[in-house]
This record gives C-alpha cells, structure tokens and sequence, in this order.
C-alpha cells in the first residue's frame, strides 16, 4: 500500500471466470484497505455475501465491469445507424483485435475523423469507461446487445471500431463471435491475426488459411448484410522488425488487402489506406428490410 | 378449475421472454389454487418477489423450465462421446427441428436402436423433462451446455438426437445456432425447413437455397469437426398431401438428399433412409486434437 493504490483491479480472468478461492483473503484485505476493486470475472462479487459486506463496512465499491446491463432483443435498429460501423474479427482469442480497434480509433481521430471505440470485453470497458461484455450477456441477446452498442453510440461520431471476441472457427466461443458480427450490423471488418500462430489456443484445430477465414466472414455476413473484410491487422509480436516487415508484406500478397502492424509501426499507414472504404453503409438483404429502409 | 388442473403451463413465450404483466392476475390466481407454474419465460418467476411469496403461501412450485445449470465451458469432451450425435439444424426459427427430432428418436427406438432425444428449449424440455435451454446460457458458455448434455446422456444409447435452435444465418439468433453446432460435437446434421418459407421469420432477410445453406453448416463444421447434413425433415404444414409429396420429391432432386415430412407421413421411411449415416465417430481437426483422440 506503499504506493497509495485508489483500486484493485482483477483484470486477468481464469478459464471460465470463476474467482480462484486464494485470491478471496487478498480481496478482502484491499477492501479493509478501501480501494475500489474492479472486477472483470464472471462471477460477479456483488453476489458474493462475503465480499458485498466487506465493502458496505468500509465504505468502497465492488465494479464488476462484466455484468451487461439489460439489453433487447436484436430488432435491425443498427441497420439504421448514421454511421459507419467496422468491426474487428479473428482468427483466434487474444491475437489483438481490441488493440488493433483502439489504434485504428486514434488515427481517425488523428485526421479529423469523428471515430468512436465500442468495447465488447472486459478490458475494453476498463479503458473506454463503458461498454457491454457480450461473453456475459445470455446468449438469445448478445446480437441485441451489439446492436445495442452501434445505436448507444454518440450520433455525431461518423465511424464506429467495433472489439471483436473470438473467432469464428473457435470450437468454445464463435457463438459470441458470430453474435458481434450479425448484431452489430457491421458495413466493413477488419481482421486480426497473430503471425505464425496455426492452431486454435489450447485446441488445436487449425486456424484456416487467411484466405478462407476472409471468405468464411464475407459469406455468413453476406446472407443478412454484406460487409467486406477491408484490411488486415497483423500482430507480430516476438519477431524482429524486419521478419515483421517480411510477414507483412507475405499477407498482403496472400490477400491482395492492406496489411501491418499498428502497434509496432503504429496506425496511421494502415488508416490511411483504408479510410476510404471506412464510409458509407450498406443495407441488409431481404425484401422487407431494403423497403423499410428505402422508405 | 373444473377439470381438476395440477398444473398451468406458461408455454408461450413472448419475444425477449418477459413477463406480460397482463398475466400476473392469472399466475397469482393459479398460484392460489395450488397449481405448480410451469414457466418458459426468460424472466424467471423465481426472481418475482410476489409471486415467490405467493407459491410459499400456498405451498406449490414455480418451474423455471428455462433457468439454466451452471454448466462448464466447452473442453472438447464432446468429441470423445461413444454415441453419434446427430443435430437437427434449422433454416429459420419455427420450422420444427424439435418435432423432427423427437419424431427420429422415436423411430430409431422403434427398430432397436437405442436413441436419446437431447431437448434445448423450453417446450423440448417440457417433453423430455431435462435439458437446458441453451439461449438463456451465457454466451461463452452456451458450447459448454451443448456438451454437457452430451457427456450427461445415456452412456447405453448409441444415437443422440440433438434438438437445434434457431438459423445460422438468422440474424438475431445465429450465435444459438452456431453454438449447438460446434459445442455438441455432431457427427452428422438433418436440415429442417418450412417448404415454401423464403424469408427469415419478422426480418426479411432471405432463406438461403436449401444447398447454399447445407454448404454454409457443413463449412463450418468442417473447420474444426466435419458433419455431413445426412437428410431434409421438410415441414409441409398447410399444403394437401399431393402439394407435400410434390415439395418433397423436388428438395431431393434439388439437394440430392433423402427428404421427407416426418410428421406428415411418419418418420419410419426418413429414418430408413439415414439410418446407416448415424452411425460411428468423426475426429475433431488439429493435431493435438486428434493426437488426444488416437491414444
């Protein structure tokens, strides 16, 4: 307590988000000590007797950054945003699509864009001070709640950067990624890969070939509403800068799409060559959805 | 209260599953004549402090049919299940999967095969008396419940029938769908469609060709276990049994699968017909995956 910590923050979240039983006596002392303890497990400590009368005794807050507030049903309310709405797919969990989106929202703003960040996980929220963890939302609502996100998001804002979870070969979690994708009424992706990662984490199943992931998002986005994959947001940590330079360029050629990395050679480039397709919307495909909207 | 009733089913379910508040007046006054309450809402009557107080007073039982387990996130022991899992997928809500489910299990029993009908839903539930109704699981765990009603089946039956839920390309439940499909480890699909339905039920968007979408399910499957759909379970409801033989015979020349109204004509022919592609395992993609499987 040296430091005069404000807060405990539980941000790493065990497999399944249960609270590990040791971690209970270090929470109770921060609580004894007041510091706010924010929490992005999936056990929610407000349900948790113990620790919810430790911090009325002391007088601090238990935020449980994952608990989704009530949201409805998807309704196409996101068909009907202003504006331009991108989100980041993957080709596995942790390979930098919350990153790639922060980074992407800053060289917008860089260059006049009015350009807003949608936090779908508990990290995201933690750094943008609000958002919806979708993991945690009961499954028939997640596309709700990321329609939910688009149509909360500030009306003067002209491109909205989605977080993506997952991905959509994740034998545990695409639901959560095809939830995003639908609900969200995206009109571009962005997609986001870890070079030289080939399997699934922790299942081995192959991660496709970048090619067919793309075609893969393109056709089950292009059955509701069509939305091109736009650019590529490859992560190369742990390499140097010029096999960074080789695997980028390597994706480019395999895909014929604007590649980098923007954490290592930051934003801007990538930005740059895909601003243009990062405007306008398209519609949804249907008879009654295209009239509703045509009206 | 003249024929004696021991129970009121809530069998209905509002969209978003909220309680009508016009029912409030009725359930309380079941409650009073000692009827058990049989709910399939999402709001859980065991939630609602009045009514709660009420069934204690009177000393019956509000049955959340739709109030999940805690269920663990899906690990691949799905994939080492000894049963074949056949899922029943859907080319929109409401076009029967259940009833085709429950009509296939019945005639798999019925020539000595040993078949679990696996219930996702509520009404499925109702039916079978167990299950979990998987869109009211938390998303990341939704694959999780679709395994655990596997691993908790029957170890003697040697065929689960696994009632699917909604569309994959609907575009507010897809991510139930997807869910079910890669959580419950199938070996093998049976598509159920509505003949004659060509757009997704209140949005518009279209139902794919009956071959686009059989190539849309088995790509997906295909990239972390592939499942062939096996045969077509066509809902002819409301056309004369000319109109429905009709329907029939052109969704097998069309996809070139056994097709049949289960239902209509009894399930005994369909079953006939697929019963040799229910049989036997197929192994998850991934070498570590199926490394785990060879040993």
């Amino acid at each position: 307590m040296a430091q005069q910590p404000t807060a405990l923050l539980l941000g790493t979240a065990p497999q399944g988000g249960a609270l590990p039983a040791d971690w209970r006596a270090d929470i109770l002392r921060a609580i004894e000590a007041r510091l706010e303890i924010v929490s992005g497990l999936h056990d929610f400590l407000n349900n948790d007797a113990e620790l919810v009368a430790a911090a009325q005794r002391s007088g601090t807050r238990l935020w449980d950054v994952r608990r989704p507030p009530r949201v409805p049903l998807f309704s196409g309310a996101a068909w009907d945003a202003q504006q331009h709405v991108c989100l980041f797919v993957g080709s596995d969990c942790a390979v930098g699509k919350m990153t790639a989106a922060l980074e992407l929202t800053r060289a917008a703003n860089a260059v006049g864009r009015r350009a807003e960040f949608l936090a779908t996980g508990q990290t995201g929220i933690m750094i943008a001070g609000k958002g919806i963890a979708v993991d945690c939302v009961v499954s028939d609502f997640v596309s709700g709640a990321a329609e939910q996100l688009v149509v909360d998001a500030d009306p003067r804002s002209d491109v909205l950067f989605m977080e993506g979870q997952g991905g959509i070969n994740h034998p545990a979690y695409a639901q959560v990624t095809l939830g995003l994708l639908f609900g969200s009424g995206a009109d571009s992706l962005v997609l986001t890969h870890s070079a030289g990662r080939d399997e699934i984490d922790t299942f081995g199943t192959p991660i496709l070939p970048l090619t067919e992931l793309i075609a893969l998002y393109e056709r089950l986005c292009g059955t509701v509403k069509p939305a091109p994959v736009v650019g590529i947001c490859l992560n190369t940590l742990g390499m140097d800068d010029d096999a960074a330079r080789r695997a980028i360029t390597e994706t480019e050629r395999e895909t014929g799409l604007p590649t980098d990395d923007v954490v290592r050679f930051g934003p801007h480039r990538l930005y740059g060559l895909v601003a243009e397709r990062l405007q306008g919307k398209t519609l949804p495909l249907g008879s009654r959805a295209m009239a509703a909207h045509l009206l």
